[in-house]
């Protein structure tokens, strides 16, 4: 059961955000971790670092929600204002907190650093608000409990930010009962199939369970994911996990996971339960096809490595292409696709090995118009062509996961074709 | 003269991004682009699709602002409110706009795909509100004036919005004299100095103007920014300009370029303007070396390729590392990193090579610790220690931006050693 009564609220301060010098990285950490947990953010206001500005805004959103989060301004120079100017809306002096200080200061020592006397501003605390220790940083979090409400105040950085939402703040709103224990839905993971197909695909299934079931779509690039939830609780969590493998048997291999997992490292599983080495080259992608399986965890175990060929006689010195390919098909083909995939295989002694080639957007033909990409695998390698509207960006990242997803359900029908698989996907969450 | 007065508020649209699923890029790209012209970002708010919620905080930005531009909800399905929702504050009825009909319909004409008649909604506007054409998707733009205020209503996807916003709303709102007609600042960017130093640095020589000059420092991972400008007007454009010449002599190498090149186009200049051609090879950056000039226009003129080496063996076979090097120094080592970049730019016939080698972050080292960079030039070879605090992420970019840098160092070396360089740097705004 979700408590869906509850109004949070997240205020991201600083100056840097509105200049669109720093992306606003919170909003979508916190907006992420909250809705997994069945609450989802209602606002997120973005001011400028001044103080009169931030208590007018702080003032604002605290009468409207239940729960407000604040990120940045805790830090130790002039410009950090955040807490002053809370703490004057709030109605609450501000007092030095002893173990605050010895732990900045303990910081100091440890990182063998001279610490100036301001430091110890953020030491800093409501009178009657709590302070949340911060193991990657210098300035503590701040977590206040007023009028039935919460304030909770964290620190800019996102290497502080992160783990201490996951660490403390979560389970705090958690035993506040203001959001769910565990994950508020059962998430069904899908690759390579587009929405209004998935819905109408998994539509009996889910009809069958009439108003006790919440489905909720949500497309990202050549992924789409299916939450089921049971807002009021009459489907249990062991029901809703039962019906999202009766989905995933019913998408086949256009189902991808349970959870969260990306494209990459659901790849990344299959050649390492299968002990296989993957190789990559590319040209139009740039090193973003190699630097997607660099991301995964233990990437050594299934990764040899990748070649990014920009000119033909790079493709040549590392991948061994014969310059009669290149002269006869062209550097963007199906033929050079294949040949660099194969190349890319033998060199690095790979079992697969992938490649992309393709033209940049900003010569006379759009981006994505014509990208040709090569799959190598024990079994024989082969081409095919793909275009992708929308922007370089976009299309760079639309051309690297259907790639991935290219040689995922070559994976997968290895292993079935091996009687390695046994039944249903397994539930992993 | 830069319009200080003006309130202006972006109202960013979309459950998406209130659930983490997409960043706010909306932010970042008019938050930049306001300030290149003189104009900060007052706020941003970001609210769910709802038409209520819609119609609540629009009804609040106007009452406060001089400038709304929103963002998103513009489109054919019915979860699009955006125009009802804003046209019932206004007071406005919503009028079928023919011209835009028939452009919708030319449009999917065009693609040669079949139109469905919810599109024709996106033919709607406010009755004393103008249409934006939008040549790269079906909804058009909104621009709306009334009671001495401009209401701009933009469409969701970035590959739309952010050329309307360009081509469109800027020149509507410096006709208008709220924003600046070119650019509102001078700035001098600089690459491998901290904020503490340039400013002592740069000190003496911006104290001599006093009040009529405005300086903003806006440091991003290795890279510091210092801007230029003279609120009240008293420093012409020219005068300004002179100024950041001055600046920018005195910084020598530290300075990296006026206006807003990145330190790869930088860098890539240089490499172009010698006519050398760069190699790369890579462990722990994955590929975002290798990225980061392939992001370049016109990258093959100077980018021969790049390797991402994972395994040793993949050393030894791309670039052609003796094992010995490998087995007596190891991986992570600066003998590696100069063989890495050695045998990069012998095996690429490139006359520059950069290496990064590295271990990951999720050992128990920490990200960062213990990073060589290698550097090939044709005058020797050499290696280097760095090491970055922070996450993985900001981490991986640090090192490439340093390693980045050092080449870009090198290259200007051998051209003044080489009398190429005509004195001072050249003013490219």
């Amino acid at each position: 059961m979700t408590p869906k009564h509850t109004r949070i609220e997240l205020l991201t301060l600083g100056d840097e955000l509105l200049l669109g010098l720093t992306a606003n990285s919170h909003l979508t950490f916190v907006g992420a971790q909250l809705a997994r947990r069945g609450l989802a953010l209602a606002r997120n206001v973005t001011v400028t670092d001044d103080a009169e500005v931030i208590a007018r805004q702080f003032a604002e959103s605290w009468a409207a929600a239940d729960v407000v989060i604040t990120s940045g301004g805790l830090g130790p120079t002039c410009d950090d204002r955040t807490r002053e100017a809370v703490a004057g809306v709030l109605g609450q002096r501000l007092v030095f907190d002893e173990g605050a200080a010895a732990a900045i200061r303990e910081r100091f020592a440890r990182m063998r650093r001279e610490m100036t006397e301001n430091n110890l501003k953020q030491a800093m605390r409501p009178e009657r608000g709590e302070l949340l220790p911060n193991p990657n940083g210098t300035a503590p979090g701040i977590w206040v409990e007023q009028d039935g409400k919460v304030l909770c105040m964290l620190p800019g950085p996102p290497s502080e930010l992160q783990p201490m939402f996951v660490a403390q703040v979560l389970p705090r709103l958690a035993a506040r009962g203001l959001l769910a224990e565990g994950e508020a839905y059962v998430q069904v993971r899908t690759a390579g199939i587009g929405e209004s197909l998935l819905e109408t695909r998994l539509a009996p299934v889910l009809a069958r369970h009439g108003d006790a079931l919440s489905v909720a779509w949500c497309a990202h690039l050549g992924a789409v994911d299916c939450r089921l939830s049971s807002p009021d609780g009459r489907m249990g969590r062991m029901e809703l996990e039962a019906l999202a493998r009766e989905c995933a048997a019913l998408l086949g291999d256009d189902f991808l996971c349970f959870g969260h997992d990306s494209l990459a490292k659901v790849t990344a599983d299959l050649l390492r339960s299968g002990e296989r080495m993957l190789a990559v080259a590319e040209t139009a992608t740039g090193g973003m096809l190699a630097n997607c399986f660099a991301e995964v965890s233990g990437a050594g175990k299934f990764f040899a490595g990748g070649c990014v060929c920009y000119s033909n006689e790079s493709k040549m010195q590392l991948l061994d292409i014969p310059e009669d390919i290149l002269i006869q098909h062209g550097a963007v083909s199906g033929e050079t696709a294949v040949a660099m995939a194969t190349g890319a295989a033998e060199r690095l002694g790979a079992d697969y090995a992938l490649s992309i080639t393709g033209v940049r957007g900003d010569s006379s033909v759009p981006a994505g118009e014509a990208i040709f990409m090569g799959l190598y695998s024990p079994k024989g390698a082969w081409a095919k062509q793909l275009s992708f509207p929308g922007s370089r960006e976009i299309a760079k990242q639309r051309a690297v996961n259907a790639a991935l997803d290219w040689l995922r359900r070559e994976l997968l029908r290895t292993r079935s074709a091996s009687g390695l698989e046994a039944g249903a996907p397994s539930m992993r969450m």
